[in-house]
């Protein structure tokens, strides 16, 4: 797709690609509030992960003419549930954390997601009213997205930065300057997985111990996080890991064969 | 001012130029949620005209921490008082009006402020809940923004459209990009007594009649607001509405002498 329609369906069916995930949202009438924010900028996927309430009268009010925004809504555990065949998740953070990641304003954050949903669905998401996302969470996004908002009272109600950050999504489809990234990059479940690996690889090779795990996975994501690998490199990356397992596996063979 | 420094107290003094009008707001907690969306973007000058609520707890519970920008409210029986020391105003609207009118976006909406907010208060305006502004009072405003929301849900919040204005406001007060304007355009009250008075004369040389003025003044108002007088074209016009004045008295005294 090397250009993207200005057509009002067009965009609509662009945007279809696009998820809003709210992690353990406490208050109902947020809920609703998402909603009507997501519908008016043309977004109508809508995914809670642990929601720390139920959707009530009280969502569906606020919700206004979004009602079916919430009656199409998904429910999960987890965010990584929530984002597993997303190729790209964003996550909203404030600014001044203590995990420095690749840091977007909502402008950038719209062009980046509308260059690769032609792709494969991309999420934004949005953490607790109170804390935001975990570290954990954050971690599993490619990038954080902070609204530059008065350093004197930085605290947007959760559906004002739904509101922000979906307009930005909206005028990136839009407008017809965004240009799709070529690339094809593993969606969240693979990349996942491919930790997973890892991680049991390095406590296998003796490199972590499960008991002290430390900092090491954390930074490791960073940096893959950063090269952001494509499917086949990815692949490399898991044959690696494979390789290393069957040479530990053979190797522990062989001294029980000459024990034997 | 050549250069607008990305400093956050330039910003902050920047933006204390701009002011929100709401007019003829009902719901007590759209007040709240607006003044905590202005906050967040560090705008604090809110204006009430005619609103139909008074400001109480659900507002300052949905302020939350915006309560200073209630407390230092201002309330103005009507637009033209609310707007009268203000060089640009720009009215919320939406896209298919019968009013043909300068359009903005957003983001051209929040360039234009921040272009002209050096030189004098600028206001942008927005109107009720259920019914937007008047036709008079959209012709109070130099120009009309309409957030391209999606044509089968346009429907905002209003605290919501207050949230996305402000956001372009402060994405242009924090970029250097904008170029301020040159030319110093009259304030809205020195503009409405130059139609009040063009109105005037209008009715004296009998091209309107009273009893059915029919849309010459709305064309007119169309017509030099798209040409945008300066203060120094201005004071021609009124020179010009002056004399044609006294050339009529003038002359009605020479009749009144022949008869005599």
């Amino acid at each position: 797709m090397s250009n993207i329609s200005d057509e009002s369906t067009s965009v609509e069916s662009l945007l279809s690609n696009v998820k809003v995930v709210l992690v353990g949202t406490t208050h109902p009438g947020n809920i609703g509030s998402v909603a009507r924010a997501m519908k008016t900028m043309g977004i109508m996927d809508l995914v809670l992960a642990g929601p720390q309430t139920e959707i009530n009268d009280k969502s569906y009010a606020l919700a206004s003419g979004a009602r079916d925004v919430l009656e199409n809504v998904t429910i999960v555990d987890t965010l990584q549930e929530a984002v597993a065949d997303c190729g790209l998740v964003i996550g909203s953070s404030a600014r001044s954390r203590t995990l420095p990641w690749p840091m977007l304003e909502p402008r950038g954050c719209g062009e980046k997601l509308l260059s690769e949903l032609p792709n494969y669905p991309v999420a934004v998401v949005f953490g607790r009213e109170n804390s935001g996302l975990s570290n954990d969470e954050l971690q599993l996004c490619q990038f954080h997205v902070c609204i530059p908002a008065n350093p004197n009272y930085s605290s947007l109600n959760l559906a004002m930065a739904v509101q922000t950050i979906c307009y930005e999504i909206r005028m990136a489809a839009l407008s017809n300057t965004v240009t799709p990234v070529q690339e094809t990059y593993p969606h969240s479940a693979k990349l996942e997985s491919f930790y997973a690996h890892l991680e049991q690889t390095l406590l296998k090779i003796g490199f972590i111990a499960k008991a002290h795990p430390g900092q090491v996975m954390t930074k490791l994501r960073r940096l893959y996080n950063r090269a952001r690998p494509e499917d086949v490199e990815l692949n490399i990356l898991r044959g690696i890991l494979t390789s290393t397992q069957q040479s530990i596996k053979e190797e522990s063979q062989d001294k029980a064969d000459d024990k034997s």
